[in-house]
């Protein structure tokens, strides 16, 4: 299977290196990765490649990824634009077609030890495929958990295709060897996002929070609510689901953070809707501010110091987990994730989000849960990819009591 | 979610009928599929589609399909060229991405409400894949078995991403409902493959025999070995690995099928050194005949009348079983499948190999197993085809025991 | 070169009829084609295919366009998502190719004797090289004409893999035969555009207006401007020029109508630039609407009664030419068309653009010129489509005087 | 229209160089381009980079290629699997859509100042329409000439998409500046296939030919023939047409060497057609050595010393006016092309063929024509490519006497 030299990369002595390839497609797991993607870059023993695609190298923030790449001297293989317009179920299914069709030949001719795959995105399922196809090692971040969503069937996939896993809690590690992983290969070392929450001190100031985004300044030093809600691909109505949480938030009358859904299946019917209601009931509006993305840190510490998360967002699972913001999760995305004490879960129903924000409010803060907590998660990830024996043949381990 | 009309098929009343799509990408799962297809298409309740795409599309057996197809009245939806050229994992895994790229086009374009996914090759994947994010239910037959070579990955991973499971046999359905599909959703129907075997009574014609394929005349009044050696995807010495059962083969000396592998990564380093051998070692291979395809039919009868099956595919574990053909089982590929007693194991080591076939030949033909067969796998599948509830959103279902 | 049947589309008798395929990917071509679409539907010995794919799909226009194909009865044989994200010339290029290869399955599926190419869009070449790789013969309208931008390029090198030829003009006409086309194809036969111009009575009722785009609403009872100056490919500093024109409008003080630009290269820029500008400079655009499309017969209403259309559209040569409309036109992008007497062409600089507007402002509006006027534009394409001898492979026809 | 990073080779200082890229998607483009790479390599103001797709990667001559490649120290940026298999009309064109996209993002990464284009194959288009979308410099080699087959249409269109034109003789001069081109940038260099076969001393060695390629070996002592017959895709009858040139060359009964067609569309009945005659005609093909490639100087060592040269390759029209070779063309693939008086033209007519090559027997070899021949062919390039002013927004330039 000798094919003619792929690029200059597979020549190039790896001095006995372990090479390997991360491929950021979105914002999010760029933030949450930020401390393992750092100590990669420093392991004396690791070279480092990072593959930039999908909608990371669309949004605004990503001058603000490509400065921080700089900044830290990382290699970037390649940058490939593959987001397909549409903003529906074709236009995400041809996205993860054509993401995988790229990556095939980057990885091709970055010829890598191991392929980092990050969560449960599709077009993530899209590049463990492809890199299992080409028999690389597959080491996948965030398998076992439980949710809604096309998420939880990409999420159980990826687990499949790959051979190393980095679970974030023990829930999650049972269902990975229940799924006939290797047990030697699955490693609990808590959540990066959480590691970088627990690490991350930034204090919001006015004046920053409102340089982000667009609509109406927000008040910061009063309470303020944030809100996450991303579509669920697997549901028709997105567009309503939206609009039933714009009424609760309009009732409430507070200062709040409203972030842009992904740009997912749903985005464009979301969009649509977010414009909509801002034409109709501007009033309703007056103190939301609509933003795409921030620093990661910076987000931390909005959510540290929001009374209260709405949405749907794995944030409000995991990283308030730690954090202690109180959180109303709506819908099914979330659907079986395992929570701690500080998460009340609604459907889709705006006098139920109503009065479970008002509840959250009255009950303040929670104390910290260390569920998704490790101190080192990324500390723990990196010794393993560095020093574990890599394989490719994978075979299914029947757990020990059949 | 709105988009404009897809195509023609999207508007077309259907009648109250369920739509099922049926890919066909590969002769084999074609040639063991005709029962179910013929149901399909004959049921009342349902409109049946079939697309094809990969290597269907390019063998010479495709005007056999073709004539069936026609002959059958059965509609095709598209026929797809997506086959990457090169033999190699690159080609393998850029077909599997353009496969996934044009049929969410064609999905797209005819709506269905069930897609049929067969076995586990790379392209079945990416279609399930395909079929999953355009929030489609996706019915998987064959999960839960275990094996070697890269397949081991795409079952599972498909498992994880269906929503109809019809295994064949109990082991892969404990499987199957360990890695926490719904219990409702699982059914042992027995193989499709194996149905087929028990139903088929076509009786070897010599004349017939020596019009397929090419090379010398074989002797079937004689014992005869069968050869059927895939690559295996995750091995690196695939050429070495056939050039040992040439070997061990030509030391028999015996009337001799080979059948040419299939159209994976791997092939092109197979077919080198099939010829090769030929050109090096003309007179060992005087009493083998090589052979690209046959009708599923007379497939069937070989298998029945040869005197020993060699090599690594799944049809040795499966209809041998049934039919009592005693099979040398070579390497990693079948690793791990629940096999009956008529199949002896051994590793890529010539002497090996030919002593193990000279003691099944002494053996003879074992006693019929029914580890793989239930007399009418094909009405189960169409039954719950038919009449199941459908759902797209995918939940974890813990075992009992947890 | 037997395939297995491609579709059902395939199959169908044609009863002796011509099928044709009208690809259309922009709203732009099919506003101006609507005669010539409804009178190749009307056709007796002609199957009109519609495809449809690039921004067509995207924009909310679609649903008018979407509502008018119903209404009409035609057949949409393919609808493909295949804009590519990122408003560069990355994206734009990896937009068309994506679009050849689903226009290619669509194509063969659909078998068609002719395939319409229009205008000089970059995705209209990379579907002609799919019609003309699969021996189909290409008829292209608006051949010959010299302009600025890729769009010159694009242009012709689709006349060269075209058979029939439909000009607008007999310098484009003396172009196309130089190129070495046969004098036997290629016909003047006016511009579509403006035969739509001249036979539209719509007239602008000021509601109608401020219910597109957004923006302040426009009086158009005084005297107004309309601006449509789309990017040019093969210019660096389309942000900087765009920022000229809106200062230029802005020191004008008129109520405008100002059209966003097409989803070319280029695209991502001036959105930022035109957010900037009316982010910065908020009382200069306070007479500015920002409109996306508008069904064609408004456009021309809008163009017949604008006081000045300033700007590099098509537009502004063409179907300003007949309705006597004053034009200011910018940079290079026309660069080199056939224009009458209405146009001034000025470079990229303020002060500029606002003297020459002034001055067509005094002047008024001009005689209508007929230099791209022919009364029966589409039906004299109809007419050749419907009864002219097709051909594939293209010889090179020296000009006489040589 | 700033874009990340696209890759590490965008960032690297040229320190004043020339960054060119050169395309190779074909071996018969890579032989004939021996001495320009070799030039370009060496000259101290060029950057080369070499990027290699389609066929090329796909048969064992690739291997020579490598070898030269790297005993040459020349950089390969990509390698591209691109060819999708089928061998007609609908995977020729995908594989150029499949060709185009890749090398878009290849184009991209690299960021070249020039791109060359070679000839007039269907991928070669492909690739100047991204690069042209791309907003880069066309360099086209070899445009203006005339000839049969889709590779007319495909070389105009090239013309009309680059910016820098070398043509191999006065007449594609002439037509090149008729099609509008600017004449400062339309170079006659002459060919680089005859500068090469002007070069090249290499003498057969019987024992050498017989170690390419199948079937008998062939003793060069006598006379022998030569047969190129590729495929001609706007024909529908290839088949048919080479089984018209086996017959005709088995009534010859001489010693001959068949070289194996190019994989466009037609090759897979061409090659049905050559297995179906072997077998039928056993006995016929006992003089007959089938080859599919040979090194460029062999090749052109064979072109020498044949008798004659029998099909319908430019070989024969363009290395054989040198060379002096008689040549029987056969068909429409080279219709029109500027031929010297060695060549004969002939339909599809065994009786014909035959007859025109016992005609040029007797005559013999021809004197040597310098109509595609300048000595220093690829220096006339090289200092063009290096020292031309660059642009890439195309003007249509009328020619004078207008």
């Amino acid at each position: 299977m000798t094919t003619l030299i792929a690029s200059a990369a597979r020549k190039l002595a790896r001095g006995g290196k372990r090479r390997i390839c991360f491929p950021l497609t979105n914002r999010a797991y760029y933030g949450r990765s930020q401390l393992l993607i750092r100590k990669l870059h420093a392991h004396p023993e690791i070279e480092l490649e990072l593959m930039l695609g999908g909608s990371i190298l669309l949004d605004k923030y990503s001058q603000h990824i490509a400065d921080d790449i700089e900044a830290g001297g990382f290699t970037i293989s390649a940058s490939l634009f593959n987001v397909i317009e549409g903003g529906n179920h074709v236009a995400m299914a041809k996205t993860a077609c054509l993401t995988a069709l790229e990556f095939t030949n980057g990885l091709h001719a970055i010829n890598p030890d191991v392929v980092i795959i990050c969560g449960d995105r599709f077009e993530q399922l899209a590049i463990a495929m492809a890199a299992a196809y080409l028999n690389l090692t597959v080491a996948h971040i965030e398998g076992g958990d439980v949710t809604g969503s096309i998420d939880e069937s990409v999420r159980h996939a990826i687990t499949k295709l790959a051979h190393i896993h980095f679970v974030t809690n023990e829930d999650a590690r049972r269902r990975v060897l229940a799924m006939g992983e290797d047990p030697g290969y699955v490693f609990n070392t808590g959540s990066l996002d959480v590691e970088l929450a627990a690490r991350v001190d930034t204090v919001l100031a006015g004046d920053r929070v409102n340089s982000h985004g667009v609509g109406h300044a927000v008040d910061i030093s009063q309470p303020f609510l944030m809100v996450i809600q991303h579509p669920v691909t697997s549901e028709r109505d997105n567009r309503e689901h939206l609009e039933t949480t714009l009424r609760a938030v309009a009732m409430l009358d507070m200062p709040t953070l409203w972030f842009w859904p992904n740009p997912d299946a749903g985005t464009a019917e979301m969009a649509e809707s977010l414009r909509h209601f801002r034409e109709q009931h501007g009033a309703a509006t007056e103190k939301m501010r609509f933003i795409t993305n921030v620093p990661a840190d910076e987000f931390v510490a909005m959510l540290r110091q929001a009374a209260c998360l709405i949405g749907n967002s794995s944030a409000g699972i995991k990283e308030c987990s730690f954090l202690g913001t109180p959180v109303v999760n709506i819908g099914g995305r979330q659907q079986g994730r395992l929570a701690a004490d500080h998460v009340v879960q609604v459907g889709y129903d705006s006098e139920a989000i109503r009065s479970a924000v008002v509840a959250q409010l009255r009950h303040g803060r929670y104390a910290a849960s260390h569920i998704y907590y490790q101190p080192e998660a990324s500390q723990a990830i990196v010794d393993v990819l560095a020093g574990a024996e890599l394989y490719t043949q994978k075979r299914f381990h029947e757990p020990a009591n059949h």
